[in-house]
Formats: structure tokens, C-alpha cells, sequence
């Protein structure tokens, strides 16, 4: 099955929308056998729409469009579908009392924008919505299958799980070959050095197709094969993972869509571990990352954002005395700070976060980039220097990861040296 | 000029990555006056790409092409661009020398696979590449601009800024009309309320295209206007943008694409205040957005991110009998956070946030999305209880929206009550 997905908003082709949507819709589809050929985005203009309905009706079997479906003026997808496929709109009372229920539960009443957000296709099947107003709908014409959403994420992710995955999985059926991909995801390592120790890629992966993808949190290492069926193609990733293991598996820290944030939570709550964290020049980015998933209370105890020099001596008992000497971006710092957060918490693990993230402070012995990262548990300090950029984000964002990884590392055993 | 960009990436189709790369080239186009009219995604297949090549190359007089150019096997972007203009590669000495110097700076050699990164299309002006490898290319053909940029963003968007954008601006030269947008951005108010309180639009702001565009972060109102020039426009947008503020000003708390922590950020130093952070729920959230911002060590001195009951008692000194009594979650842990932040920091003003984030944890009084923050000067400590909804993430962000809104709120002398 070939698929197409539209999301609809000037927004988007402006800038001033990041079409995440298209991502959440193409990771399901390709979950399920559905070959996701492109992506299109176009304007909230009518003419445009139909234009790009006519253009991919007759190239796939699915189309599945986000956006354009607000209450406001602006939204015109729902029109463009009753002139493409010359049909009419009709009132769906269920719809109607869903809208009336939701404005009810946050104690207003419903305006006739609202209400009229229960006008749908007469040729469509709703899709409920379980968190706004405006209702999916699916349509079954030739063979082919048309699913309008919400541009809302989470009110399309919500339909696009409960309601279009298990529909077209249903629609599928089974199939004669199956095309399955692995993602194995590493950080610590550059893209060209992976490659390298990779190579030949067609010998140490034979009969896959690999790609590399580089981003601020590692490169992802994407694998791809095809089988007569499930079993047999998880057999082949399950190989070319251990053969990935076993040249650069220090480096590989999980799979598929795993944050490490979420491995490293899992690795601690396995073992029985807690952790706090003293961060200066992340900011809050690592305690932010780790409470991003449910049940971290369980290992995470606290942080401290410890910002100004007068936090660190405060709260920490770092000496004023030794950041006058080394300076607050150092690896003594670093290592009181770890110590300092793990015995005041009572942790098992401590992080000490200290850096210059820029675009001001850097020293030609310190340049912007520069952040040393300290771990400390019962037995030890180890504090490592790691040298980024620029770019004061994304030097908050490695170094965030670089932190993770050290706790992953820790626990694992694996060595701290490069 | 009509655009078109183009993303190429299997990893965009299957939604391992988000498509920012397109909302960063159509933003920047869009203020230099570019009608971006449409945005497309195609696989790392060379026939998919040059069957797009030949399909927008027609149609537009400008097209962006991202991605694909990386050094491994899987990137073919330059061999689409060789074929579809039917030119050579030749090697470029000053990007072969870009190269091994990066390499040098990182104490590493190069490799053939990242000197062949110098190989670029004989027709094409060379954009060098200030953080990475892959050079841009830039050709020009039948009156028609042909760009192609490396994927990796901040790479792309270096190239974008300070090649693409001057040399497009000057082909473009001066025009008769002028289309200008400005985006009003809201927060606290729900977008039915808001496109209420505005209407009818067409009389509260006539002559002017309006968007509603509604976020964790907000409802965004876009307002386009066409004029004969650029002062004219700017006439037309401000009083626009007046007469929202006079209807819903209290909720507006920026323009463009500004963020709220931005906003925030610049009232406290302009007002020489400073800030620390007690919070829970949010997990490091509200700091970390605080120090995105360079310079934000002016104010911001602290952040306790209190996770467990421990660290609330030990550090911000609530009382623990407290904290049985009423729970962590309430209005008095949320006052006593924020009042011993600020005291234990000795800063102007203390934010205390308790919530509960879920998917668990949740009571029949205190569902699950259920948030206290406080705020607390010299004055005074104001509590306000918030109801968000199930989604731990969505809560993390509206939290932390809201309470830097009640930041900004205190120090613009706004009522903190809705």
C-alpha cells in the first residue's frame, strides 16, 4: 500500500509551524507495512488543495491529510472535501454531543463555531475526537482510502492510533514478503568514524540497506531488510544488531525510537539506583529530560540549577576560594559539584555539570564549548572534558546526552575513556 | 518569486525525523517577500528525486532542495543534481581545504569518503560549509535559482542566512506591492474565546488576512496585509496589532516568532529583577527555557527542581507535617516554595510550581493535570491553581508557559487573575 500524506497551513509553509504531524503519521503507517512514498504541505487556500487532492488520488491508495479543520475562517480543508469528492455536509448529532460535553466538562457553553464543527461529509466515516472539537473522517472511494485529521497533534495522534492504524492494519491483512527496519542508536562517536568501522558496509551487514543519521544526540544507525515474514525478518535485524554490538557497541545505546533519557531511567530504576544532579551551564535540561517520563520519581530525588557562582557555594559548599584559583568552568568544579549533589541528596549517583554554552565567555584556554562533565558515586569521581561548538542550544542539548551516557556507562561498566 | 523546498530523506517519510529544515527555509524566504508555495518530501531514491527535480522545476522560480548530501552511501542528492542538469563533478580546492581543516581542528585526517565531499557540480557557485563538510550548492538556470543545502540544521541554516538569503534579496531587487505579515502571540485564553472577542473579524480588522494558529504554548494570530510599500505595511500591521491589544491585550505577550522566556527574560533585566525557581512537576522545564537565552546568568540565579518530598522539607524548609496534611500538590507547598526560593536565593522574585503530571497519580480532587504555581515578591505570594489535561508532556509545557506568563504578568502590574 502506497501512501501519500497532505498537511494543510500556510503556517507550515511559512515557518512558523514545524510539520511534526507528517512525522507522527509516517512512523505509524511504516510500522504497518505502508510504503509512505511522500509528503506534501500546501497553503490554506482552496484551489491549492484540490490541486494537490487531484494530483495524488491516482498515484496511492492512501492519503491521509492533517490540518485545516479549526472552528475559525481560516480552515477551508473540510470544504475542499465536499467539492472533491461532490458530496454534501450533514449534521452527526454523536459529534455534536461530544462538542457540547467537552465545552460542559470546562464549564462553558458552545458557540455556533463549535457547533458547527459537527457538520460532516455524508460519504465519510467519523473519527471521534477524544480531545477537541473537530472530528476525522474517513473516506472509501475506488479501492482507495482518504483520512482527513485535526491539525492538532495530539488530537490527530490520538485518532491516527485508536482509529486509522488499527483500521488499515485491518484493510492489509497478510502479505507474501514483509519489509522491516531496525534503528540502532549510538552517540560518543562521529558519523565518518562509525562509517569506518562499518566498512564494508556490505559485508558486515550483507543484504541490508543502511543508512547513517547524524543529529545533536548521536547518529542513528538505520537498517533495513525485507523477508518472507516477521520471524524470519527479525532474525536478520537481530544478527546485523549483534554484528553492530559487537565492533561499536560501547557506543550504541538503544534502539528504535529510545530516548536515552529513557534507558538511562530504566537502567536506574533496574538496579534500585537514585540519582541527583547539580547542573550550571545545562541549565536544567538534564533534570527536564528525565522527569519527562513517568515513574522517574522513583530515581530521580533533585537538582539543582546552580547558575550563579553564589548557588554552587551556597547550596553545594563548593569554595569560593578554589573558583577564584580554577575558575567556576573547571574539572574541579565539575567534581565538587557531583560529589557535593549526591551526598546532600543521599543518591547513589551525582552529576556536576559546568560549561561555557556561549555566545559570550569563552577563553582561548576555555573556549565556548568547552563543559566538563563529573560523576560521582560511592567508590569515585570521574570528571571528563568534552569540547562542543557554537551554538549555544545545541551545546546544551550534547552536552545533556553527553551526561546521560556517562551515568549509562557507569552502570553499565562500560570504561568512561574515549 | 514562487519557492519550492524540497526535503530528501527516507528518515522524514518513515517519521524518524521532524521536517524542521523546511519550516527554517520557508520562514526566512517568506520575510525576504518569497511565496512559498509548497513543500515536498521524497525518499533517498534517485528516481523519485529527479522525477520531483523535473516536476516543481517547471512550476517555480526558485527551489530549495535540503539533505541527502552527507559522505556515506545512502546520500545521492549531488547525483540527482549531476543528472538532472546533465553536468560534471569537479573538485573544488577551497572546500577540499575547508575540509581537512576542520578535520585538523578536531585532531583528526581526513578520509577519501570526506575529501570526495569536495566534489561539487561544474555549474554550480560553491556555498562553503562553516560547520560541517557537505558543501551548498547554488545554480542558475532558464531565469530559475536551483539550491541545494546539507540536511544537518545548523549547517543549513549558517548557509541559508548568510549565502541564500543576501543573494536571492538582491536578485529580487524592489517590487509595487508588498505583502507583510505580523503574528500576535497569546497566551492563557482558549482560541474559540479569542476569535470571539475579535469578531467580526472583517470590521475588528479589516482589509487584513487572519489566521488562528493554537499551541501548548498559546493561540498565535496571524495578520497578512498587502500595500504599496514597506512603510505602508508596517502602518497598516501596527494598527492592527493595537487594536487586538486594546481588545485582548492582557493575553498577549509577544510578536513573531519570539518565546515567552525570551519576553520574560528581557523584563527582568530591563527592570534590573532577578528570579530563582523552586519546581517540581516541571521537572527543570521552566529554567531550562530561562537559560536558552544568553545572558540569562543576569537574572536568573537559581533553580531547586524538588522532586522528592525530601529535597522540599531539606532545602526550601516546608514543613513536612505540611506537606501530610494538605499534600505536595496544593496551594500552601506551592506559596511555601516559592517564598523560600526566594529568600534562601535572595532574589527579587521566587516561582514555586506542584502538579501532578500523570499518567498516574491522579485523585477525584486533584485529577491528574492538576497544577499549582506561586509567584512571590516583596510583597506578596499569589497562588494559582491550574487544570490542564492527560498528556504528561503538553502539562510540562503548559506549566511552564503559565507560569512564566504570571512572570510576566507581576511584572507588567497585570492582574494574575483570569
Amino acid at each position: 500500500m502506497n501512501a501519500h500524506i497532505i498537511a494543510i497551513g500556510d503556517e507550515i509553509l511559512i515557518g512558523q509551524t514545524i510539520n511534526s504531524n507528517a512525522a507522527f503519521v509516517g512512523s505509524r503507517l511504516t510500522e504497518i507495512q505502508v510504503n509512505v512514498k511522500k509528503i506534501s504541505v500546501v497553503g490554506d487556500e482552496i484551489g491549492e488543495i484540490l490541486a494537490e487532492f487531484s494530483e495524488v488520488w491516482s498515484k496511492n491508495d492512501l492519503i491521509v491529510v492533517t490540518g485545516g479543520l479549526g472552528p475559525t475562517h481560516d480552515d477551508v480543508t473540510r470544504e475542499a472535501i465536499v467539492k472533491f469528492f461532490n458530496c454534501q455536509l450533514v449534521r452527526n448529532e454523536q459529534v455534536l454531543n461530544d462538542i457540547k460535553e467537552r465545552f460542559k466538562r470546562f464549564g462553558r457553553s458552545t458557540s455556533k463555531i463549535n457547533e458547527d464543527q459537527s457538520l460532516v461529509p455524508d460519504i465519510a466515516t467519523v473519527i471521534r475526537n477524544q480531545f477537541g472539537t473537530a472530528p476525522g473522517t474517513f473516506i472509501e472511494r475506488d479501492g482507495k482510502i482518504f483520512v482527513s485529521l485535526p491539525g492538532v497533534p495530539y488530537e490527530m495522534e490520538n485518532m491516527v492510533e485508536n482509529f486509522v492504524v488499527p483500521k488499515i492494519k485491518q484493510k492489509l491483512g497478510t502479505s507474501d514478503s514483509i519489509t522491516k527496519m531496525l534503528t540502532i542508536l549510538t552517540t560518543g562517536i562521529p558519523e565518518s568514524t562509525l562509517f569506518e568501522k562499518l566498512s564494508p558496509i556490505e559485508d558486515v551487514l550483507p543484504g541490508a540497506k543502511v543508512a547513517f543519521l547524524p543529529s545533536a544526540q548521536g547518529v542513528r544507525i538505520r537498517i533495513t531488510v525485507t523477508a518472507y515474514n516477521e520471524e524470519q525478518a527479525n532474525d536478520k535485524l537481530l544478527k546485523h544488531e549483534q554484528k553492530i554490538r559487537g565492533i561499536v557497541g560501547r557506543y550504541v545505546y538503544g534502539k528504535g525510537n529510545e530516548e536515552l533519557g529513557v534507558v538511562v531511567g530504566r537502567l536506574l530504576k533496574d538496579r534500585g539506583l537514585t540519582i541527583s544532579i547539580a547542573e550550571s551551564c545545562t541549565g536544567g535540561l538534564i533534570s527536564n529530560i528525565i522527569t519527562n517520563y513517568a515513574g522517574s520519581s522513583l530515581y530521580f530525588d533533585r537538582a539543582l540549577v546552580a547558575y550563579s557562582n553564589a548557588s554552587k557555594v551556597e547550596i553545594l559548599d563548593v569554595s569560593e576560594d578554589l573558583i577564584q584559583r580554577v575558575g567556576a568552568v573547571s574539572e574541579e568544579v565539575a567534581g565538587e559539584m557531583a560529589a557535593a549533589i549526591r551526598s546532600i541528596s543521599g543518591t547513589d549517583i551525582g552529576l556536576g555539570v559546568t560549561g561555557i554554552m556561549g555566545p559570550g565567555g569563552g577563553t582561548t584556554e576555555k573556549p565556548i564549548g568547552t563543559v566538563f562533565i563529573a560523576i560521582a558515586d560511592s567508590n569515585n569521581t570521574v570528571v571528563k572534558r568534552f569540547n562542543y561548538g557554537d551554538n549555544r542550544l545545541l551545546n546544551k542539548e550534547r552536552a545533556a546526552q553527553s551526561a546521560l551516557d556517562m551515568v549509562r556507562k557507569l552502570i553499565l561498566g562500560i570504561s568512561l575513556e574515549n
